[in-house]
């Protein structure tokens, strides 16, 4: 009996499981709230689109999670520190820090005390967005195809757009970096003993999906491209990377002083690191066919498709990596800006309400009929992540009349998320992508029924909920066992270790029918205001929403 | 020192006011809630849209309210009940109730007692809305022009589509009237003891609005086209009445049994009864270039044009009426489906607070400025009674971020309101209407100065609010002075005996400025949603209304 360990770096906190390589059981977890800065996040008053952590924080909590993870495995009496067979771990992304040639992180020196650009730049950091349009703009006219694979839109939460700014914002700290690394491949390194950034193995998740890698041109992009931007990006590319890896690779093996610090054995491989959504994908146990949604403040959605199939870029989805998430297979990375958030929002902003609201709402909605409110929303009040990838969308509301409740607003907000998704599972089966199921994951998926029932309803599709509430942990776990030669490869890794709820949620049929008009409406709304010359007649949307309620009520 | 009454007929209660002739000055009031049913308002559970009002009900309150204010009245030494010299009439309407031969309410017989259809049809019963679609259908077909005053759209709050439907579903009552009376009608031929329905003289405020007639085409409706209706209803014209009067005409003169009931002299005259809101315009103070809005849960909005002008039919207005308000000028009448009853639904239904709420959200909005929420709301949460006349028409709110507050969409919401009301004053100056000032009647333009100056900053206009809270009781009394003979003509009588508080809201400039960039915005969704093919492109709604709100600011 051996057991692996995932560890998860999430925005707030870190978490370590130790998982039993025979069926995916977690017999401990460790978490770590980052001690710096707000819950972990580096602000600044004058800028609130800056967000960074401390790289220290990281190491401290790799250490600390897992000591208490496997502190609480002590319980299970099959377990022992010397029975685990290997380290998986996925972060946050992307999330780049400045690194010395020595492999050490800027923002631990003394020299670097303090100092904001030299700590580690948060996936949420938007200070980059200027550098973020020019980029897009560049990338548009003289290299298409670089953007082509994320929506045609580069995000300023991405790698070049972060590196470009700090350049631009604090030369020292630039000129100090010897290379840049992103967090999910730098503790990786450090946990291998790994001194020299040039022999740090950068992930193709988090390279495909936002550094502009792809092996079709090369690797990242050509310097004369970088050149544009500036010639110092071009020079910094040198100092960066050649090749990038799936997770079939091993990071690295466990050196002997976090072996003694974490009381494991020495060597034990360690998996590459990816993104914690796509390890997410693997512990919700994803294959051809399933999407997999990984529900909470916002969704991030994961489908894969086989290597060998010629699938074009996809309109309108942020990424579309080959290996990104299973090797061998293209990783489709897609989401939506928000969905728990816009919840929160209406019963805690507007409503200003607590978890009893949340709760009184949700038995409220249960009893409602699709249709029967006469209300349609638009799920953008954080913007669109996928498919029209712009986020100077905003949200909308239409059909209130006199006597519409908040509960019935509620009800609304949660079937726009659920429209928006079915737009992201239509564009993405136009191009090919089969979505037979979907599993979700995610503190929403497991506590309200009442929502998967309308995702069922809405879709047309069987939803089952993922078994783990730690899926992205689970699925670094399922990383490691594969590595560690536990299993032969990720599919029957993941048929032992990962698996949904009994309950499984299946589309009322007469729902789904309902549903399918009315997403007719959304989709006029989508399109009306999302799509530039992109508006039909919206005339008939007011009355056609009566029109659905006249006839639910009857 | 003269004295005149004012008694108007609401919804719920009647209320009369005795008036110093010299200063319009209310020196007594009486109010008389109708005691039958619900709120006076006689119900059928099977059937929502069913709303009508006992007339006995009307005849206590006349003789009740009159009483109380002459009681109190007796406070002011200079009052003698002998010194009234005339009574002034309005109430609601459409409000159509069968008579028999001898003017008689069928309501009150008992033959009739409980039966719903032999009581006053109260203007918002909706029974009618298939009549009112087939009579605007023929209307358009075979004579374009009787719709033409009305916005193109006949509603089913109006005279013929109620007596036709009381026709279909209850033939023993239509048999059985003799003929059929509007309330405003109906209670000065009481009063003045009139016993014959064909002496009852007909108020051209109310034929001309609601029964389609006009001098143009000689009185009501030809039997040509009252038979496509139904033949009874052709037979029915003949006991209806040929020419209907203004405000310069007297109804008739106070019979000796009510003036010995009331206490006051014998033979007084009584005024034509007009609807509530044209003698609440006289009330205000009406004259060409005012435009009065008497604001409540919902507006009605008047204005008046010299009769010799030739002011062309004015689409989408509710109508346009020679006599209607003023003697010697179009009364044009418009109006918004839900003004206060927004605010109450956002506030009472979907926030769920009480009057407090009300204060807090508005005193939060009084430090907002224009723009600066991002939002856009249309004001149609009960449909849209002027311009596009379309009641399958529902709210829109645009613009949400998780961000925005309830405050923050209680200021839109109140915006949108405004609005509406400048999409109603820039249609009549279209047709040569001109507005230079706005005087506002109603609790919510007394008590709310921040809507005010909202109202002032859209419309681009000075608002003024009316020193009167009882603007139609006061206008009835002024229609009383001028038959009286206290005073040569209306528009002596209101100089006299109206004014406005000292209190005018004149627009801020740059706010104005920005609400006209904005109401750009609400034009754009008015057409899109409200017009067939009247969509633009919306692309650029969401992304001007971020681009606005980003300016303010800065």
């Amino acid at each position: 009996m051996s057991f692996v360990i995932g560890l998860d770096y999430g925005t707030n906190s870190c978490r370590a499981v130790v998982v039993c390589c025979d069926d995916g059981v977690e017999i401990g977890t460790g978490v770590y709230g980052y001690p710096s800065g707000d819950e972990g996040i580096l602000l600044d008053q004058s800028d609130v689109y800056l967000a960074r952590q401390h790289p220290g924080d990281y190491l401290r909590g790799a250490e600390k999670a897992i000591k208490l993870a496997l502190n609480e495995s002590k319980a299970c009496k099959d377990f022992q520190a010397e029975k685990v067979v290997g380290i998986g771990i996925d972060s946050t992304g992307s999330s780049p820090l400045p690194v010395n040639s020595l492999n050490q992180a800027l923002g631990m020196s003394s020299e670097f005390e303090g100092n904001l650009s030299a700590q580690c730049w948060l996936w949420k950091d938007h200070t980059s967005h200027e550098e973020a349009a020019t980029i897009t703009d560049l990338a548009r006219t003289h290299r298409p195809h670089f953007v082509a694979k994320c929506g045609n839109v580069y995000s300023s939460e991405w790698w070049w757009s972060k590196i470009w700014h700090c350049l631009k914002v604090d030369q020292r700290v630039f000129d100090s970096a010897y290379s840049w690394v992103e967090l999910c491949d730098w503790v990786p390194s450090v946990l291998a003993g790994i001194e020299d950034p040039k022999l740090v193995k950068r992930s193709v998740c988090a390279a495909g999906h936002k550094a502009l890698y792809s092996d079709e041109w090369g690797g990242l992009p050509d310097k004369e491209f970088l050149e544009m931007l500036d010639p110092r990006l071009a020079e910094l590319r040198d100092r960066l990377y050649e090749k990038a890896y799936d997770a079939s690779q091993t990071a690295g093996y466990l050196c002997s002083a976090w072996a003694k610090k974490l009381g494991l054995n020495v060597g034990i491989p360690i998996s590459m690191g990816l993104f914690d959504v796509h390890f997410g994908a693997v512990g919700c146990g994803i294959q051809e066919g399933t999407l997999v949604k990984v529900i909470g403040t916002s969704t991030c959605d994961c489908a894969i498709v086989k290597a060998d199939k010629a699938v074009e870029d996809i309109p309108g989805i942020c990424g579309k990596v080959l290996g990104s998430i299973l090797p061998g297979y293209y990783g489709i990375e897609a989401g939506q800006s928000a969905v728990g958030d816009i919840f929160k929002w209406w019963v805690e902003t507007v409503c200003q309400g607590d978890a009893t609201l949340h709760r009184e709402m949700t038995e409220d909605v249960e009893s409602m009929s699709p249709g029967e409110s006469g209300l349609m929303a638009l799920d953008w009040n954080n913007g669109n992540r996928t498919v029209l990838v712009d986020q100077r969308l905003t949200g909308a509301l239409i059909g209130q009349t006199l006597h519409t409740t908040r509960s019935e607003i509620y009800r609304a907000l949660v079937e726009a998320t659920a429209f928006g998704a079915r737009m992201i599972l239509e564009r993405i089966e136009e191009y090919g992508v089969k979505v037979e199921r979907i599993v979700c994951a995610g503190g929403i998926a497991e506590k309200n029924a009442m929502l998967m029932q309308i995702y069922a309803d809405v879709t047309g599709r069987e939803v089952c909920v993922s078994q783990s509430s730690q899926t992205c942990a689970l699925g670094a776990a399922v990383g490691a066992a594969v590595i560690a030669g536990v299993y032969p490869d990720f599919s029957t890794a993941q048929e032992a270790m990962t698996r949904v709820t009994e309950r499984a949620y299946t589309p009322d049929q007469q729902n789904h029918e309902t549903y399918t008009r009315l997403f007719g409406i959304y989709r006029d709304l989508h399109d009306g205001f999302g799509k530039r010359g992109g508006a039909g007649d919206l005339y008939a949307v007011m009355k056609d929403l009566i029109t659905i309620k006249e006839e639910i009520s009857k």
